[in-house]
């Protein structure tokens, strides 16, 4: 007789045309497991649908080799400069496309939601993500900035897209407003 | 013995979130064909990656039903509205996955190239733009605006990005910058 399991493996993304984040954890029970992260990124000097292309291609892969149940992708803020706001709406796109050709659901959280999730706080700076990132999952170094991003989209998806309270039900010692690790 | 025909058929996508148009004609020498053309609408009622798994999905289907050789893509302009920008970026990156995902290359113009080509001036109303289409393309009743504009960008590309100059070249009569159908 096998035990069924219901295997949580979330995929969380920080997109951008640059630089693409991405971070693979899974949960067993109330717990997270770290998997794997990393970052893809589209040369400069191609043109946009090549670059497009390099996004799509490398999600579709991370998709294929860590195979998650569930896809979260950063939701992205507008720019002062609306081109740029043209070029991060349009690698956004091209994140969603491949998740969802894929299969997978998708969940979108705002930076904010994030940072309350892991932090504590909505205006944590990026060093204090990536701090509680490695923290939470146990991490013998830290990972880049884009890629912490992404674990700390997949943390805040595992926790139902919910703050610290959820983190204290789930066993993490919270106080005030801040997760003890 | 077969003849080897070496058979242009352009997609064109004006691309939107609420409706991306698509258009294909196919290259006959110097002479162009109408195939197809319509519009992938998705719901506004639906989530963000509903709606961009609705124009992924729609686009790759007009791909493998039409089988084009190669695909254009308008370039869009920043809203007023940033939020609508974003909203147009990540539907425009949908489409470029979609085409580059079926492994077709993508051309890019402006709407000024593209009613530059078809009307002969890129300050051209909408309804110059579906006239144009159905006159140079032969047909017997005028398509929607999005498709209309997407059939334009195909003509365009058609003609190498180029203007009435190069359409006179190919057989049309051009006068006063305009051309005459």
């Amino acid at each position: 007789m096998t035990l069924a399991v219901n295997l949580v493996r979330i995929l969380g993304i920080d997109p951008g045309l640059r630089v693409t984040g991405f971070g693979v954890i899974e949960m067993h029970g109330k717990q997270l497991r770290y998997v794997a992260s990393g970052c893809i990124k589209s040369n400069d000097k191609h043109s946009l649908p090549e670059r497009i292309a390099t996004l799509f291609a490398g999600i579709s892969e991370v998709v294929a080799t860590y195979q998650p149940t569930q896809a979260v992708v950063e939701k992205v803020f507008v720019n002062v400069n609306p081109q740029s706001t043209l070029l991060l709406g349009q690698a956004r796109g091209a994140a969603l496309s491949a998740l969802v050709h894929a299969g997978l659901p998708v969940a979108e959280y705002t930076a904010l939601q994030v940072k309350q999730a892991v932090v504590g706080q909505g205006k944590a700076a990026k060093e204090q993500v990536q701090h509680m990132v490695v923290k939470l999952l146990g991490l013998a170094g830290a990972p880049t900035a884009d890629a912490a991003d992404a674990l700390a989209c997949a943390i805040c998806h595992a926790h139902g897209g919910q703050g610290l309270g959820a983190m204290a039900t789930a066993g993490y010692r919270v106080r005030g407003g801040r997760l003890l690790a």
